[in-house]
C-alpha cells in the first residue's frame, strides 16, 4: 500500500484523487502496489469540494505524515511551494509536481535537495502528453538539436480563432476569459510567461541548461492582428506562439515569441487548446508529441503516471533531469540577440511620395533583404499600412533598423515585428 | 562497463554501433555507465559493413558469452530469432529487440521465459516513435478505449503520392521498390501484415491481449483506386491504412484496413514515409505520437533508448507489459464481424435501366442507408461506376449486401470496400 498526500485540491487536485479510486484496479495492477490518496491540504475548509478524502490546511499534517510516501504538490506559485516540497523531501518523501512557476525557478536547487529521492514533473509540461518521459527515456540516445512547442492552449485558441473566424485579438480574448481558458488578467499567459517556464523545464532535460524566466526572450501575442493573420495566410503560414530551444554548436538559444510558421508543417496543424510539441534529435530526426496541454483529468493522468512510476521503479532518472552532469560541451546559453531568422513587420507610414524608399533604405543599409512586400490602404485615406517579409537576417540588425524606422517622423506608432521559422 | 551482442548488424545493427560509439559520452552520463558493443553477429562475414565492431557467424559466440550483459535481437524473421531470444534470457541476459513479427507470435511465451529479466522493443513499433513508452509509462493511469495507427511508411507513402500526385497505384508501387521504401515481394507491406503486427504488440500493453495475427482482420491497400482518393477529396476525406484497436464494453476489436478519414483529424495529416498513433485514454483524451517509423539511426534511436533504461533502471516492466495479469474485465477479442463502420462502396455496372435501382434495393433490405451517391461514365460506354458511401452500419450486413451485388450479372468484377473511420 503507497500512500499519497495532496498539497492543493483544486481542479486538478480532484481529478488525481478521483482517477486514482475510479480507476483502482487498473492502476494497482500496474504499479504492482494499491495507492491511496490518505490526506489533502487546502486553503480553506468552506468550499465544497468534489473528492473523498480528509482535508486540513496544514501543509505540515502531510509532509509530516511518517505514513505518506509520497507528496503531490498542486497549490500553485513559487516560493511557498519551494518551502513545503523541500521540507517534504528532507523528510523523504518523493515528490509530483505540476508546478511549472516552481520548477522554472528551483529545479536545481530541489534537486539537488532531493539527492536520490524521485520528483516527478510529466504535469508540469503540456498536460497530458508524456513529453518529459519522451525526452527523459524514448530519444535518450540523442543529442536534441531542437525543442518547437505550442505550450500554451490559451495563446494557440486565440490564435487558431482569429485565424479561423476573423474575430478581433480583443474579442477573443475576452470569450477566452469566458470560456475559463484565460485568467481576468491574462498576461501570464498571452504575454509568453506560461510558455517560457515550461521551456526552460524542456531545455534542462535536454542540455542541462541552468537559466531562469528572466534571462531568456519572452514575447507574447498581444500586438497580433488581423492584418498579420491575413498576411500569413496569404503566403502559407499560420500564426503560433512558439517556445523553442535550439542548440547551434555550444550555444542554447532559448525563446518564446510568436512565429510565422508554414502551413505544411506538422506543428502548424496543432489547433484550438491543444498544444503540440515537435522535437529533432540529431538520430532519430524530428518527433513530434500533440494532446491536451491543460484540464484537470488530463493534467492528472500526467501526475498519476508519475506516481505510478515511483511506486514502479523507485527511483528517478537525474540524469537526465535537473542535475546537469552532461555538459562536456560547455554550453551556453545564447545571448538574445543572436537569433538569426526570417522577419515579418508591420507598421503604419503616411501614405506621402519617399515613404517607401526611406524604409528600403534603412533596411538595406542594415543588410537585411526583403522578401514580400505589401502596401494596403488603412481607412485613414492618409495612412497606409507597410507589410513586408526578409531573407534571414540578424537579430541585432533587425531591431536596430526597426530603431532608425520608428524615428522617421512618417511612421506612426512602434513597427510590429513577427519572427519567420522556416524549419 | 556494459557489454552489449547484436545479432543481426543490418542497417539498424550498424547504426545502434555507430551511435553507442559517436554518442558515446552523452550516453554514458544518461545511463551512468558506458555502453559498449563487444560482438555482432551476421550472416556472412564476406560482406562489407560499415562497422567497427568484432563479427562472428555464430549467435552462440554472443547468447553464451559470460561478458555480455545485453543481447540486441535485429535479425528478423520469427523462429530463429525465438530460438535465440530464449538462449539468451536462459542465460540471464536482457533482451532488446527490434522484431515485431517475433513479438506478434511469441511475445507471451517469451515474457515468462524471461520472468524478471527486461525485454526492450521500443523499435519494434513506429521506428524512432517512444509509442511503446508512451502507453507504458506516459498514459498508464489510463484505461486505453481506442489506438488508431498509420505504422506503416511504404503504404502511407504510396497513398500519399496516390492522393497528392494523381498516379496509379502500380506506378507508384514501382517508384517505392526503386527507392527502397517497399520490398520485391511488397506483400508484407501493402498487405496490412506489417501493421498488424505492432498493433497486437501496442493492443498487449493496452489491454493485455493475446492474439495472432491470423486471429484478426487484416486488408491491404491494393485495391485502392485514383476513384477512390478522388471520392475521399471530394467529401473531405483522406485514405489511410489504418491500424486500429477499440475497446467497447469488454470486447476488443482489432484491424487493420484502409480507412476514409476526415481531413480536419490530426492523424490524416501524417504524410509521406512518416508514422502517427494516435491513443485515447479515458481520462487524457487524445494524444498523438508522430515521426520517423523506420531508418536505421531512427530505429536505432529506440533500441538504444531500451539499452539506456535497462542499463539505469535494471527491470522491466511487465505489468503493463505481455503477462496481461490485468484482465478483471474479462476482455475478449471482438469477433471480426462485429464492426459497426460507415463504409465507401465503389462498383462497376452495366449502365442500364434499372441497374441502380436493384443495387438499392439490395443495400435497403440489409438495412444500410446511403448517404452520398455518385454515378461516373468510363471509358467504356456500356460501362458506369457506382460511388457511395453509408450511414453507420453492421460489417455482416454490409458483406452480406456486398454478396449479393456482386451476384448480379449487370455487376462487374467485385465491389470494392473501403471503411470511413469518422473519430
Amino acid at each position: 500500500m503507497i500512500n499519497v498526500g495532496i498539497i492543493g485540491v483544486g481542479t486538478v487536485g480532484s481529478s488525481v484523487a478521483n482517477i486514482l479510486k475510479e480507476n483502482r484496479e487498473l492502476i494497482t495492477a500496474r504499479a504492482g502496489k494499491e495507492i491511496r490518496v490518505t490526506k489533502g491540504v487546502v486553503s480553506s475548509l468552506n468550499k465544497k469540494r468534489d473528492v473523498d478524502i480528509p482535508l486540513s490546511t496544514n501543509p505540515d499534517d502531510v509532509v509530516n505524515d511518517p505514513n505518506i510516501d509520497i507528496v503531490v504538490e498542486l497549490m500553485g506559485g513559487v516560493e511557498k511551494p519551494y518551502e513545503i516540497v523541500t521540507k517534504a523531501l528532507k523528510n523523504g518523501k518523493a515528490v509530483v509536481t505540476a508546478n511549472k512557476a516552481l520548477l522554472a525557478y528551483h529545479r536545481y536547487d530541489l534537486q539537488q535537495i532531493a539527492g536520490d529521492l524521485p520528483i516527478g514533473y510529466e504535469a508540469s509540461v503540456a498536460g497530458g502528453i508524456p513529453i518529459i518521459n519522451a525526452l527523459k527515456v524514448g530519444l535518450s540516445a540523442n543529442q536534441i538539436t531542437q525543442i518547437k512547442g505550442i505550450m500554451n492552449g490559451t495563446c494557440n485558441y486565440m490564435l487558431t480563432k482569429m485565424s479561423d473566424e476573423g474575430v478581433a485579438y480583443e474579442a477573443i480574448l475576452k470569450e477566452a476569459q469566458e470560456l475559463g481558458y484565460a485568467e481576468a488578467d491574462p498576461t501570464f499567459d498571452v504575454g509568453g510567461y506560461d510558455a517560457a517556464h515550461k521551456l526552460l523545464i524542456l531545455a534542462s532535460i535536454a542540455y542541462g541548461i541552468d537559466a531562469k524566466p528572466e534571462d531568456i526572450l519572452i514575447e507574447g501575442i498581444e500586438k497580433i492582428t488581423q492584418e498579420d493573420i491575413l498576411f500569413a495566410k496569404e503566403f502559407g503560414y499560420v500564426i503560433k506562439l512558439l517556445a523553442i530551444t535550439k542548440k547551434i554548436g555550444s550555444d542554447i538559444s532559448l525563446r518564446v515569441h510568436p512565429a510565422l510558421v508554414k502551413k505544411s508543417q506538422m506543428i502548424a496543424k496543432v489547433d484550438g487548446v491543444m498544444n503540440g510539441i515537435s522535437v529533432v534529435g540529431d538520430r532519430v530526426g524530428e518527433t513530434l508529441y500533440y494532446g491536451p496541454g491543460a484540464g484537470g483529468d488530463a493534467t492528472a493522468s500526467a501526475v498519476i503516471s508519475d506516481i505510478i512510476e515511483i511506486v514502479r521503479v523507485g527511483k528517478s532518472s537525474p540524469m537526465l533531469g535537473f542535475k546537469k552532469p552532461f555538459n562536456s560541451e560547455n554550453l551556453r546559453l545564447a545571448p538574445k540577440d543572436s537569433i538569426e531568422s526570417e522577419y515579418y513587420l508591420r507598421m503604419q507610414v503616411l501614405d506621402k511620395p519617399g515613404v517607401l524608399a526611406k524604409i528600403a533604405t534603412i533596411l538595406g543599409e542594415n543588410a537585411i533583404s526583403i522578401d514580400i512586400f505589401l502596401q494596403r490602404p488603412t481607412n485613414d485615406k492618409e495612412v497606409a499600412t507597410l507589410l513586408c517579409s526578409t531573407h534571414k537576417s540578424q537579430e541585432r540588425d533587425i531591431k536596430k533598423a526597426i530603431g532608425e524606422i520608428e524615428k522617421l517622423e512618417v511612421v506612426r506608432d512602434s513597427v510590429v515585428m513577427v519572427r519567420i521559422e522556416e524549419s
